[in-house]
């Protein structure tokens, strides 16, 4: 199956193409253009590198957050017209699933984090049980006590929007850099493996998690509407 | 020319078919749901009405603003992503424009008008020559005081987002209501008479129109920057 993965829930614009489980290519970029403008040419470049005809794709997996407004609905439309245009399939995933994906293998605990503004985080807990990536707690907004207070005692490594995380307990690790970031390629290998031929011929109606919008954004979205 | 329109500039959400100019079909609402949710559910809704096939589409005509920042970016993603992914023209119209495109054969000069908040509106002035739909003004923000010195004295109508104004003087009117809202049958129009066989080949960096986004909005991009 030929794959072409979206996310755009954070900064970074990561899309990916696998086919049956390989990553034919992958451009990963956070370089402060916006997605709106970037993504598509993303695509076709990945297209490119890949030397894959944009008719081939079986499937676009997409980033459902939580994560960005505006990102989560450029990644979205972009993905819902694409596979709506070709008659493709469409799977959304949950980003913070995306991000404990990327650490595969990995025998701790896995706190996959996006950034709530305000010092809160969503946050879920996942855990690599054999080839099987079971979620363990699901996703809640917490503040760093409540974050530490879920993982308890037990060894955990931490990922995602991590960054402003600080005095990290002795049992508690922090992902490398690179993996912090969700990853296109890991969109497309939990698309694959929860395909399903029924429910992923549906372009609409996909609702993305957003991050807590700002009282001034929803006054003002109140206003216009 | 099979040309599918698609106006998500304010809160109504248009689509509309039109081949060589004939209107095929046209669905406009306005009942609060999310451009988000609606547009591609629309999209194929119109396309079933028309008993037209997606593949047929030769081009897509999308509205670039003035208008709403999350309407906007949905109604060029989707678009965009439709004329990518099945090689289509894809061209782009003033939101102002479309609104006095509403008003054909008016002979009083026509002055569109998008809300930009805090009692100021996006304003141009546009004229019929003949079956020529000429622009005397370009696009500017202005307060209502202003918008009333850019008309003078001639006998003009007001189009658009224009609730909200009080005392009309006696020379200047209102259009109906009904021609108040962006209509993509107007962007199928303006798009057929403005074909580009080269510009509208691209796909890529079409930068819409926003209203000023509030500062909340604002900070809270630079943050996530």
């Amino acid at each position: 199956m030929l794959i072409l993965g979206i996310d755009t829930a954070t900064k970074v614009c990561s899309v990916a193409l696998t086919l049956d489980g390989r990553v034919l290519a992958e451009h990963n970029s956070t370089d402060g253009i916006a997605h709106s403008r970037r993504l598509l040419p993303e695509i076709d470049g990945l297209l490119k590198t890949a030397q894959v005809a944009k008719e081939d794709i079986d499937m676009v997996a997409v980033s459902m957050g939580p994560g960005s407004f505006t990102g989560l609905r450029i990644g979205l439309a972009t993905a819902e017209a694409i596979a709506y245009a070709r008659k493709r399939f469409l799977h959304g995933v949950n980003t913070l699933e995306a991000l404990a994906y990327n650490l595969r293998g990995e025998k701790k605990i896995i706190s996959p984090l996006i950034d709530a503004q305000k010092g809160n985080f969503y946050q879920a807990l996942y855990q690599w049980q054999g080839d099987e990536l079971v979620c363990l707690e699901p996703v809640a907004i917490v503040n760093q006590g409540k974050l530490w207070e879920r993982i308890g005692d037990r060894p955990a490594i931490v990922t995602g929007e991590c960054g402003a995380l600080q005095n990290l307990p002795e049992h508690i690790e922090l992902a490398t850099e690179d993996l912090r970031s969700p990853l296109a390629k890991s969109l497309c290998a939990i698309a694959e493996r929860n395909f399903d031929e029924e429910k992923d011929k549906n372009f609409f109606g996909l609702e993305p998690f957003y991050i807590r919008r700002s009282e001034a954004e929803e006054l003002w979205e109140q206003r216009h509407r």
